[in-house]
Parts: C-alpha cells; structure tokens; sequence
C-alpha cells in the first residue's frame, strides 16, 4: 500500500496501519483461511439461484430489518447441531462474524471500556477493539494452548472487562475449551465488577464458536449454556464447517437482552434480502452442506498423526491439539518464513500466524494434503540444511 | 422494545436508545423510505439469479477482499451517470451507503474529533457519530432549507471538524446543492485547521449524493469534483433511483488516499460473494434498472405542484424544492402526528421526520400518487376539523 497523503486527517492510531488480512493469492492449493474445501452440492446452488430469483422482484425494497426467517433458520440449525432450542430473540445475523463481533464491540465495548481475552488468540480481536475505542488486555494460556483459567480469574478481577472473549475451538491452535470451564468463567463474571461502570454491572462473556462444529463429536456447544446464563453471548457463522464463507454469515446466539442491546447499534438494514435468501436457501441442505465434516475431522487426525512422525532439525514436530479444522504444528520452526515461502513455491499456501516457531496449516481435500505432505516434507529438508 | 436488564455492560451512553429505523408496516401503499416503487425488470431478476447461480459453486471459498470487479462497474457507472471517469481505486463498496458512512467515521472521528453537517439533514448521521464516539456537531440551513454558506465557513474554522458532511440532494428536504457550494467549501477545507490534529492536517469533505440520481437533467454530480480535490469522499448507493435497496449496495468515490484509508477499518471481507454477483448483474440492466427515474422525476414535479393547491386551515401548503424523489410539504402541520395517523388508517404510509410542521412523502407508482391524493384531501379536512 503506497503512503497515505499526510494532510488526510486519519486517525492518529491508524496511521501506518494496513488492512487486516491474509494474502489473496491464486495458488493451487489454498490451506491459509480454514475455509471448507469442499464445494456446495450443485443441489444447494440450484436452492441459492432459486431463492434468490424468488425474492428479485423485490429488490427495488429494503429487507426485513429483523431478518425474521433467518433467525428462525438459525434456530432450527442450532436445535439440531446443538441440541438447545433457542428463541427468535435469542438469534441474530450479520455480514459474517466479523460484524456480530463488531456489534458487540460496538454495544459493550468504548473508551475506558476492555475486553479480556487469552493470548494466543484470534488475530482480528484487536482490530475490532481499535475500531471501537475499546481496551484489549490478554491473560496467557498454558504451555499446551489450554486456557490457565485461575490466570484469567485474576485478571478477570485485575482489570475489570466489560467482555470476556474466548474462542471455542481457539484460533490459531485449535485448542478446545472445555465447558467446566466456560461454565466457570460465566459464573466469576456473574458478580465480577466492570471498571469504570456503575455497580451491579457486570461482564458479558463472549465464546467465539466459529469452528465449532468440527469439534470431538459428543461433546456439547455453549449454546447449551445461554438459557441458563443471560451473560453468555456465542457467536457463530456459516463460513467454515457450513461450507458458505463466500455468502458471509455470521450469527449470535445469547439471551433477548444482549441482543437487544446489538439491535441498537447495528445499521439498519444491514443484512440484504439476497444475503438472507441465500443462506435460508443453503439452510435447507444442512445435511449436504455439512456432509464433509466427519471427514475433515478424521483428515485432521490423520494430518495430525503425520506430522508427528515428521522432523525438523532433528526433532520431531509439535502439534497442537485440535477441535477445528487446522492444525497449528512446528513448535520449532526457527526459519517458518522460509517454510512458508519454499511451500509457495510449490503451489501450497498455508499461514504463518500464531506463536514464533509454529506455523497454521487447515484442512483441505485428499488430494490437497497429499500435495501438503508431499511439498512439506522436501521444505524441512531443504530450509534445514539452508 | 423491552427493558434491557440493568447488570448488562451496555454503554452508558446507549441506555434507553431504541435501535434507528421507519417501523415496518404491512400497508398498501409504503411511501416512508424513498424506495423506487418499480420492481426490477424480470430480465434483471433473471440475470441475478444466472450471476449468482454461476458463483454459488465457490461459495464455500471467501469473497474477493477487493471486489475489484465491481468497482469497475462503480467506475463505469459513474462514467456515464455523471461523465466521469474513475479509476478502481478511486471507488470503493460497501453493504449499504450506510456502511460506507460509518467507514468514514471509523477512520476520520473518533473521540475528540467532530464532524460538521447542516440541519435540518438525514437522521442517521448522528447515530454515526455516537456509534464511533464522534462529535456531532450542525450549522444551521436557511428558511428554505439551501445551505447558508457563511455561517457553514464560520462553523468550519469554529469547530475545527474532522469531516464536513452535506447531503446532495438533502434530506429529509430534498435541498439540492449547487456545485458552486461545494467547491467553495473544499476549497475551505484545503487549509481549514482540525481541531487536536497535527499542524497540516484538514478536514475531508462528505457529499452523500444517495439521491442524486433524481437531480435536475443537465446539473453536474460532486463526482466530476473528485480528481481535482483530494479531500472529496462522494458516498453513493444503489438503492435509491436504481431501485436495489434490497441488495444493500453502497458505493464510495474518493481519491486513492480516502479509500486507503477506509481500508484501514473495513472488516475482511465485508462484501459477500453473492452482493458482488447481484450488483454486477443489475449494472448490466443499467438502462431498465434507471428507467423509471424520469417518470419519477415528473412525479415529483406535479406532485409538488399539486400539494402546492391544498390548503391546511386556510393556509396553502409550502413544498420544499427537491431534487430527489420525496417532497417535504405542510410547514405549518400543528398536528402533523395525527395526519399521518389518519393517512396511515387509510392504507398510506408516510414519514414524521423533519423540522415540525413538516412531513416527507416519497414517490410512487401513479397508483400509488393517486391514493396519496385521495387519502391526503380526506385527512386534512378531518385534522384541521378535529
């Protein structure tokens, strides 16, 4: 990006900045945004052309501003995928989950207001916590990726957040979180304080589920938690497991309270009559939209198994464990850049984000990692020996 | 709205906000939100449904970051909607001009800065400000609404803003903005100070030109401004005379260094796949997508002179000059909640928005127009009996 003329007046804390985002390259294997290889069933996009050429007509309208439908649909999803039947209030979309976390930013969050998450972390917390004027402090995670819960009690109680975002799975380690301890931090945040805000006032807790679904299968949602908790938000989103990144939905599950005070800040308008038919249109395949999960978990474990067998420098490579669709592995890596770049070269592109020495690889179709391993394993060699 | 429960971190600021937004109603004939009243053209309902149809195999894949496509469409557009030739990077898109709005204010407002508009002007400006902590500050109009461009200048070097923002045509008053005007303040804006910026930093201007399609044939656009006045941003949308307000496509004309910087803020992949395809699709039925603006022009002009021979206690009406595809009439309503209620039991609704007095009504079909006069003669004897 070339400089940006002085005399503009941009935000002083924005200057030097660059749009957030992984490259977007045309290269023949993409393993670098957690994406779902798999193409939607020419079923589904005969539904999406369908729904769509029904609602044409209407176009020359505004959408339903409150997306009732959808909501609906959401719930539907959620009844089957997490066994939790919610209420149309208890639902609400947008523009991917990028917006929903943007809106709760924008409801909770502002200046002499923090939001508390657990490094390593999603690399957009802090852009959302920028755009919003909001604080962001982190509390560390184990060795392992596994939340230090009692470290984040402490600063739970140390600096007083209006939000406290965990991802379930973590990203970029795809750490699962497990519920004892959601269910631990809802009930710290019950009582704890928020700084600066009147007393009685207390966190909201935000669990971030975008991959949620490829998680160990039996084991539940926070989703199952949000009647119980008015404090618990989820936010989900169709990008990933749901093969629909490309239609950018996301959704948030949480008591009528925390969605009513997103209903304030949020554009009217902001989700489009197509938007809405396209996704109530995948909603209808959930069965072909989701039929490649099971196997995108196993192709995980078995990415998992092979990197362990492998080497690099003589020592064999950590991977972390996962409930997501991408494995963060190395552990190691003192050259990743180098790794990164000598994959490119052979067609692969995976992301060097996380922690110094591990890189993010996700999963891709058969044939994609058989070309993954084929060019990883002639890449540790050569940037070894380099 | 329900009450929000108390021990929620809502912003302080935000309590007792309602969420902005026209109720939506089920009524015959909707003249409340300046949509265009032609449904699109089934050739156009078919050509979405083929664009979408075509790119739903990728939808599990993210969305061009940069939909450079269609801010080559924007570029071609506004090549011959307003004789002027854009480069790509010189546009930008967005869900909605609402979005784009609120772009501008994250990477131009903030805490401690200000913006500057002229009131009476669109409603939503103010909820802009207070959703990215900006200053909201607003000279004041003439009598008939135009601009009183001295007190604007005066205002401009009192407040030191970061952003100038003026609506061309205005609303709710439909005001048109002579070029003249703008320019004269651009060229202000060039050396005009910014309130807590650094020495040399200046203020952008904002035309929202999002009916400005519905000007007087002939008169020129801010867009034609743009190469020669780098603190230009012209935001403007699909949704008003290109009757697509359902498909929620705004747009951003600006010089390079603006756009760099609403890049900054913009979330990934804030337009999804299935917008690029039903926007490029509509842009390809420019001419029936627009056809009806001529006829809705003509509308408002014998609408106008129609309003013009109704009286109100005695008194004839007073119609703002517009040059969008709504009129501002009454002036002197003292009941003018009532005669939207009695304009609504009769199938016609119609928006309380505006210096009092004064209520808004939009252009629709002929039929439409027809019922508006019908109703609207029954309701005024009745109010001013009452």
């Amino acid at each position: 990006m070339s400089a940006i003329p002085q005399n503009l007046p941009l935000r002083n804390d924005l200057i030097g900045e660059e749009p957030y985002g992984a490259p977007q390259l045309d290269v023949p294997v993409c393993l670098n945004v957690n994406e779902n290889p798999y193409q939607p069933d020419p079923a589904v996009c005969e539904a999406i052309a369908r729904r769509v050429r029904d609602i044409a007509p209407t176009l020359n309208r505004y959408p339903d501003r409150e997306h009732i439908e959808l909501r609906q649909a959401f719930s539907d999803y959620l009844a089957r995928e997490s066994n939790t039947r919610l209420d149309v209030d208890e639902l609400w979309g947008a523009n991917g989950s990028n917006e929903i976390m943007l809106q709760l930013f924008q409801a909770f969050g502002g200046p002499g207001r923090t939001a508390l998450g657990a490094d390593p972390t999603y690399s957009m917390y802090p852009e959302y916590a920028r755009d919003t004027f909001t604080g962001w402090q982190l509390a560390h995670r184990k060795a392992d990726f596994t939340l230090d819960i009692e470290a984040l009690i402490e600063q739970i109680h140390a600096v007083g957040p209006s939000m406290v975002l965990l991802t379930s799975p973590n990203n970029p380690t795809g750490t699962p979180l497990p519920m004892d301890e959601i269910e631990r931090v809802l009930e710290v945040c019950e009582t704890a304080e928020v700084a600066g805000a009147n007393a009685g006032v207390h966190p909201i807790v935000v669990i971030d589920e975008a991959y949620v679904e490829f998680r160990k299968s039996g084991t539940e949602s926070a989703v199952s938690l949000i009647k119980a908790h008015p404090n618990l938000a989820v936010s989900r989103t169709m990008s990933k497991a749901f093969a629909f990144a490309g239609a950018r939905v996301g959704y948030l599950a949480a008591s009528k309270g925390i969605i009513d005070c997103v209903r304030i800040v949020r554009m009217p308008y902001h989700l489009s009559a197509v938007t809405q038919a396209a996704a109530l249109a995948a909603f209808e395949h959930t069965d072909e939209q989701l039929s490649r999960v099971e196997h995108l978990r196993e192709t995980r474990e078995a990415t998992a198994a092979w990197l362990e067998t492998q080497t690099y420098k003589g020592e064999p490579l950590d991977v972390a464990e996962s409930g997501s669709n991408f494995l963060l592995f190395g552990g190691h890596f003192d050259k990743r850049d180098e790794i990164f770049d000598e994959l490119l070269k052979r067609g692969v592109l995976i992301r060097v984000v996380g922690p110094a020495g591990w890189l993010r690889v996700c999963m891709g179709t058969d044939e994609e990692m058989a070309r993954f391993r084929e060019a990883l394993t002639q890449v540790l060699r050569i940037v070894e020996a380099a």
